[in-house]
């Protein structure tokens, strides 16, 4: 089986227990995610052969970081142990009418100030058929970018095919650089891209009014380009949002079920449950299994505490085919 | 005060905490509980004077396990101390579209290997109003369902009335025998019937196709029959069901309200909470008070953790009137 | 910036976790609350400053009652510790068809206790710009309707603005008097009165059909009332009601938009947060942004566990305009 | 088997956890306790037919105590259900050279309020063996008062063994009557005396100054005593103590290896369990087994959380034969 | 690096929190552990490259089973999911006078179950350095024997050093064949053997008197044996042992410095982390070094919760240094 | 009362719960801590009168850690809300032979990154009779050594005690100044110094072999020194401690009784306690009552979990009197 590559942070995600605020904690629930590691863990425990690579501080968390992901069968041979901090982030997870709340303390990590030149990507994709990367990468640091750059230009030469999500977050891009200076290049080199309207704007400096317009240019400025995705949430309130998600070639386009998210439990990771199925599609099967595998990844993930799906492939399908939804399985 | 009798294994029970995967936990609630000791515990809380008949192994679990029917009221004194395991039951309590999982780990239990001679029925059953089993019992060993025989003719020779919830699982029935061997005897010796077309169909080795072939089947084939009772479940999602139930006699039928279950705390034990209210209520009212009771049982469990309803009887009464719903009692 | 002073008991709150029921329960969550303190707590929270009087009994409890309160910025100097037990009231935080519970063991209290004399309202009201008490104080002993008019009598005095939420409670005024007798007064010293048609009857030994006879009568009987304040909730069920306000000049009414509250994680403390808004609207706004900042603090702690608000004004403006409901805030 | 009656309050015992200050708890753990039904437990447990003879207020929290004495196999028929709260006992266990620390609040209760008419101890004294009480039982109000001499009348006319553990509180003894009052006739009613020179003075109104004296004056002015014990207890500091008993009859004395107690993990209760495990010897064998199973059990109690022993008594003769002490058992 | 394969049964750890009995626990403590394979994790924690040889059942609890391996670092890929329970231990962790208990609930188990053919001994062992086992797998039934002994002579076979812990468990051995009759040949293909006095007698059903004796049959009667091993240890009470170690040749002997163990926080693992130490040591240094490396790992388990040692190689080396005992790390 | 005013960072305490290590931790306990702080709150919670001097940046857990000090009754008005990171500090609390270790996550923090000119030290010091400082803060940043600097020196100026507690770390001082190049110049300003040393070798770059040789060289070349104060801890392992303190003048010197620390539960805040106590002595007694205090409420601290005493002053004497060790407080 060729393998499937990830790569980006992984932070330490501390989080009131139950619907607890910040200050009212006690105690944090402890666990680690990041949002292409999360994908990964989705293929991994599908029973992918997925390799993670990123960056932790040589002690005790750095090292359970790393065996958190090794613990859902992600290969970590090409993680690094550096100089840096542990990114932290923090979630206080709302319901009801109050917002969820991320602070975020990851500046200066170890994956932020790795140095580029000790990947060596081309023994990394030897083997590879996919690559995942996020627009959050190069937002972290210019040695992020450069690493995301060279994974993305050595991917092309050999063939690996590539997804992104593009994932503009306003609260990064703190190194000098903006977005539309290096995610152009990255996009150019990416077959499989996960994004809406307003990160096109935000990547590119445009602005779209709407998807249509998206996909035409998409398609018309990015040749490698194979597939544009895009979902669609609606958020009744924090705890009952409705979603569905489409896939779009430059001829057809794919659209999945709507499905009613009431009560959720944790919305975080949802996306990147969402990227994992949609790969899994797309490597095993056809683009409209793909977009209803990874909108009932999606789902399940809502219903799941944590960063990460820690569903079976069984279970996404059963969900995808519509089946006995809310039976006990005995 | 005429006694109630219930008779069948109770298992430890296991299930993370609030809406964790099983790979998620670090701890696990304990708890202990099994269908009809479930029914005899809503019927103790209730102030009947209920006996259950199980069997446990002779450590320390297996005196917690008893203790925990004491505690509710329960009469423990013809609980067996006899060699075999206790039985287990792993319990994922899910939430929205990921489906509730249970693995059970009950095979070889001091139950399923209880030596039917060890009970005296004549004497269990002296003084008692009423008998309540299950499918699941005779479906466990042949120890098992010879035990429910003898206590089922005991019952009926000593006009003791026996009321049966075929409740047909289809990972049971490993010893054997098939439930269309075992299961007609014990129907035939049953006045008061709990069962939908599934479990007409398994446990007769016939296929109707709908509730009305089932009544007339039923009321034609079992002349001691006085009682058929059916719970209605509409699925939405884990966290969200649509109930009702029915009691039909030979020429009459009972309809409970419906209710909208949302959301859903725990549904383990809401059938058994069921059979509580309408045991309560044939025993001590009316046909249509049996169902309404039956059913605001079955409603208020769905919000209570665990297999037992542990609401008082005002508190059902309540919710069957329909008064003050959701208040804050002070 | 002149101070807000709020009067009454604090209670240590107990609470079995989760949706556990009360005899379900192995521990019990703890905190402190109290209808007047949660009001302080919401305005002090906001920063503005503001001083609660009450007593609490001198042993680690009540210091730790004391720092639950100076915690959230509130001033604690007029706090008195004085003999008495410290009130405590039992919660079983239910969902769905069940209803929550609260077991109130608060007799005897160093608050219900305290003599009149040793509060020296002339220095606690000085530089205050607003006095809130509730109908709960005058309920629990003679000295504590003693204490509730002397200090709305010193306000009306020095023409500190008083707001009273009635709160009729039925299983109070266990001391003599009936609030027939003791209320009048106190509602004649009142500006801004919350209340509904019940409170009135039960206070003035009324039946008022309606609140429009209510606010006809209150308009026409209390010459210091400025603003008759209420709210509307429709219970689906314990986790599901809908919600909204109005407040009633002599003249003008000002609605507050309609809130559907699902799932709602407690319920206790929602009033408090109302007030607390009510009054900041009333303090540095106008009436209809009063009425939507009360209605929004309200809608919020319906998601908050505890009796406290502990959300940011910013955060309940937010909600009040309806921007960006349920988004992650990154 | 005849039965062995006990008779007292029985309190909510919360307590926060690990070695948490009051003032940093967040929860408390929850359960039930008292020392005369700590005695009952013990020997409940160990399969003697025990009832104890107390009241709770009728409402959830009450029936969750009397649950908690069934659970342990306490007959709990005699248990009333009458006005008044439920006893609250609030306790910081400690470690090292930090002391532990008891709250009480318990006045008030429905134990001290009982009516003494409404316990028939014809009846619940037909068939019994032994009666237990404590000193703690008429220190709490007149009534309890009593009702203790009520019962221990009783039992001396039918030929009951009395036990009584005099256990002087000085925070009780607050409804104007002294110990020295009531004490004398309850004493002079009582067979087996724990107590020690503190005791004495304290009930006596007397200064005796050593153990000696005592045992001469008990012996001398009360006619029915047949054994006077005594424990012995040296602290280090509150996680080590060393201790050792005495039994002594008017002519003999029988003494318990010494136990040196080290960490403690929860002192509350041991002179509980060492008075069940005396009862247990003196009823079944002899003086110097009695005192060995005493301190045996008292011994084990402090490394059980709670108030309870809940050991077997296998577990507690093959300590008091000083067997494998720290080796696991399989 | 040549690999390290350790073959056992994993089992679920399942124990009360904090000094919780059993009979109080309301959830209980999750985890995954089994003698040999928590000897691999020490190892594989150390950097070894460690495989591990076991079955599963195909449930999410296997799954997890699996994942806790995976996660400290064991190379998986052997283990087989196959028919049978996943093996349960209830630990009671006591402390003082109270003794530890384990229920054992492992029969049939999928380890039990797993045909001896489906291994392929030849490719495990490929490029292995060493290969350990212990008694209790070929106590545990005569598929399980007979695993062992195929993968003992093929080690035997390709020069793969084989370290064996005789463990002795009276409770297994239920499959109708005795100790004596499968041990000696396995002991006979053992060159490192961890055993006691006791561990011989019952082995080989002899009747041993001093460890003397042992030493001499030992390397008299198995030619192959390099290394005889022995941890002593003295039981002050549960949580306070004394211990040490020897490695014995047939002509030199290596002692352990001594180690007062007060407070125990967890015994068990304590031998198995010892194991590791020593199999270390004698792969990468001399035996003296071994001796203090295992007896330093075994100290450092006793403080640590779970089956699992967790301590870096640098931890216990400066354990085994007896540098800066109790300092803070900063 | 005059006021003592402490200057120093707080930081976000995490703990994996129990006796976990980090790797194991599924949580981590949160609460707020540093040394200065941790100093004031012994001080505040006796009834000083106490201002904390620190940076916090703008989010919910900057609030949270205000709030924090607030709680213990910290005046925490001078507090700013500035730029940077919440100092994160990761505690695993051992056991026995395992030691305790930390991680600290403080760079880049909002005090580390506070202007010295925002604070006007005039202000904050009128009105206090004492400063207390550490050796951490200058190590911290530039701008923290200029602002201990600033403290200081106007401290002398206005007549204010100064205490400081050198505590040398040698994990800090990374922003490009020595100690010696600061140290020298601060110690010159204080007239109570805690060190010991190892303190005075680093700070001064000397070598000193002894504390004779630091006391006659401090009271020598300090001038305005009136106390030099050293604690003595001897680690018998990481549970067992045993420890004294002695207070030096330039004649004289008063030495506490010696304290035998086992099982120490959290020893982190112990050097801070003994400072508070000792303030409190020099403040409000003689030299030998400050060096008893001292110790004592360093003593009772190494059993409360957390970085705070959280004991009263009475609590403290008393053990400093050394009655009734280990006795339960009703």
């Amino acid at each position: 089986m060729k393998k499937i590559v990830t790569l980006g942070e992984v932070m330490l995600r501390l989080s009131p227990p139950a619907n607890q605020r910040f200050i009212q904690a006690k105690s944090l629930d402890l666990e680690f995610g990041g949002s292409e590691a999360n994908v990964g863990a989705t293929l991994a425990f599908w029973g992918q052969d997925v390799v993670h690579v990123t960056a932790f501080p040589e002690h005790e968390l750095g090292w359970s970081a790393s065996a958190s992901l090794r613990r859902i069968g992600i290969d970590t041979r090409y993680i690094q142990f550096s100089p840096g901090r542990l990114g932290v982030y923090f979630l206080e997870n709302a319901a009801a009418h109050r917002s969820s709340q991320i602070i975020y303390d990851r500046a200066d990590s170890a994956f932020a100030n790795l140095n580029p030149d000790v990947l060596d990507w081309d023994e990394i994709l030897g083997d590879a058929a996919w690559l995942h990367w996020s627009g959050i990468t190069p937002a972290l640091s210019a040695n992020c970018a450069e690493i995301t750059r060279k994974a993305l230009r050595k991917a092309n030469e050999k063939g690996v095919r590539v997804s992104g999500d593009l994932n503009y977050r306003s609260n990064l891009w703190k190194y000098g650089k903006g977005p539309d200076q290096i995610m152009p290049e990255l996009m150019d080199l990416t077959q499989v891209m996960i994004a809406g309207v307003r990160d096109f704007n935000q990547c590119l400096n445009q602005s779209f009014e709407d998807f249509d317009s998206v996909r035409d240019f998409a398609f018309t400025n990015f040749p490698k380009l194979t597939h544009l995705v895009k979902t669609d949430r609606e958020s009744i309130n924090t705890s009952h949002n409705r979603m569905s998600a489409g896939i779009y070639t430059s001829t057809d386009q794919y659209f999945s079920k709507n499905y009613d998210l009431i009560p959720i439990v944790d919305r975080v990771g949802t996306g990147d449950a969402f990227a994992g199925g949609l790969i899994y599609g797309l490597l095993h099967s056809s683009e409209q299994e793909a977009v209803e595998l990874g909108m009932a990844a999606c789902a399940l993930k809502h219903s799941v505490p944590g960063d990460l799906l820690l569903s079976s492939l069984e279970e996404v399908q059963e969900l995808a085919q519509g089946n006995s939804i809310g039976k006990i399985k005995r």
